[in-house]
């Protein structure tokens, strides 16, 4: 099997574990991605595999460890340890792929409700300190079988969310460790505008790491919260065939996870939600991986 | 003189040209750099060119011409028409550098205002369309002495405004024309995430392109009109020290443009927006614009 949907939680907030592990079950989905939130909400990483793997699914991500721009010596420490936590997470539910946000400029840190850091506005030192901060949990992520996957994060939340902001700079970033141990997410929202998005899925493939395909789309306006205008496939501005071919083309095989952060649809009956996104993914987005992986022959798709 | 502070009107929206220029000039500003819809409101370009020199200034750029990416034949024909009309604006102005914003996707051209164009999402397309419009303008400009400067925008416009997002992808596209045709403006708003960006802005100099430097900063949360989330230097998350010593050291020795959408900004005394930002770009950006061409001491900067 290829290309297995997957219910990222972020998409059904409302819902616990045991709730959306249920959910995706009894709408015959084999894999979920939760966010930690909702592990420690059962108490830890090994009951929550009890609940996943109870139910007869499996883990495709962890979401999410990062945060690794702080300027702070306490910060760093405190972030670092964070990650080594949920690369222990990952690990015992099963998840092979731990999902990173990197983090954003230490002068937006108030934002997000963080400590201010001052008006460090500095992107490349803060760049910098990421690439460090990865060199320091990649030993102990290969220790445990976990895979950090770097996400390129829309260029809108770079000074608050991620100095991470394109898949090219992704995989330079990956460049200095194994395969095995470091990889890269292909998100649409975030990366469907880089016009050099064709050529670096490419890369990402041909390198091996091409860890993780999280779809959903761009609506317009953006939304009053930014976040939120993550919509659903279909009802925004993204050219899901030719992603979806560039990936396959690229080699992956995987899980595609939706995620979607959207007022209007986390809001709605969760059953909904996840029967419009098996039916958009089945319409929109299965057709062309499946035509480009060669499962299936090009009229089937058009 | 080298970084003369311009006033782009945009910043002013509530003026008119006679004010907007007043108001300059009042400042001790040289130089102003008008939008389209105010030289329309005098009348015409010569009207225009009249109150501009008639108060000792200089127009920096004109803004704007642009949206190339229509699929239509009637809609190209008027995309053309009206660029041809705005080459012709600039010239007569005097104002050497036409900035350009290329355009979004059709399918998006409804939430402007434009035309429903129907379903298309294809970016690839619409990035081929805009190259082939560019090709059908430059021998009109390069006849009247205007150069088309093609701006990047921020990937958040992607959809609506410009599938042009990178400086790296502006030079690309610039890259078979005569430089002093066409060439690109750094608008700190636009690329300042870009991890890139050093080295598009050296390679800009290098290849002779760097034709404008627009500043302004980026806020958050990004505004509920995400246009207007641009803000006064000094009150969002621009690094300006930095990217200002790389246009310098690019060799750029043009204007300083401001440009601001910005509700609250927009909205106070004219003559308050128009210090505060004077106040601001001497004290965070023209110090090191000034340091990296050599014109003073490091030590004056710091």
């Amino acid at each position: 099997m290829s290309f297995e949907l997957s219910l990222n939680t972020g998409t059904t907030p409302n819902l616990n574990l045991h709730e959306a592990v249920q959910a995706a079950a009894e709408a015959g989905l084999s894999h979920i991605g939760p966010w930690r939130h909702l592990i420690s909400g059962v108490g830890g990483a090994e009951q929550a595999e009890k609940i996943i793997s109870g139910a007869g699914l499996k883990a495709s991500t962890l979401c999410r460890g990062g945060f690794l721009t702080t300027n702070s010596t306490a910060g760093r420490t405190e972030a670092l340890e964070s990650n080594r936590e949920a690369i222990r997470e990952a690990a015992t539910i099963g998840a092979n792929e731990l999902i990173m946000v990197v983090g954003g400029l230490p002068a937006a840190a108030h934002v997000l409700g963080g400590q201010g850091e001052g008006a460090d506005k500095d992107i490349v030192a803060a760049r910098d300190r990421v690439a460090k901060a990865l060199g320091d949990l990649v030993p102990y992520a290969a220790e445990l079988g976990v895979r950090l996957v770097l996400e390129a994060l829309h260029p809108m939340y770079v000074a608050d969310r991620a100095v991470l902001s394109t898949l090219g700079q992704a995989l330079d970033l990956a460049t200095p460790y194994p395969t095995s141990t470091v990889g890269v997410v292909v998100d649409t929202f975030h990366v469907f505008w880089d016009p050099q998005l064709q050529a670096q899925i490419q890369r990402a493939g041909h390198e091996g790491r091409l860890a993780s395909y999280q779809i959903c789309d761009f609506n317009l306006p953006i939304a009053h919260n930014a976040l939120q205008s993550r919509g659903m496939m279909g009802d925004g501005y993204i050219d899901f065939a030719s992603i979806s071919r560039w990936v396959a083309k690229a080699g992956y095989r995987g899980c595609v996870e939706v995620e979607i952060f959207n007022e209007q649809v986390n809001n709605q009956a969760a059953s909904l939600t996840i029967s419009t996104m098996k039916e958009r993914y089945e319409q929109l987005v299965l057709p062309h991986l499946n035509q480009a992986a060669g499962v299936l022959p090009a009229s089937a798709a058009n």
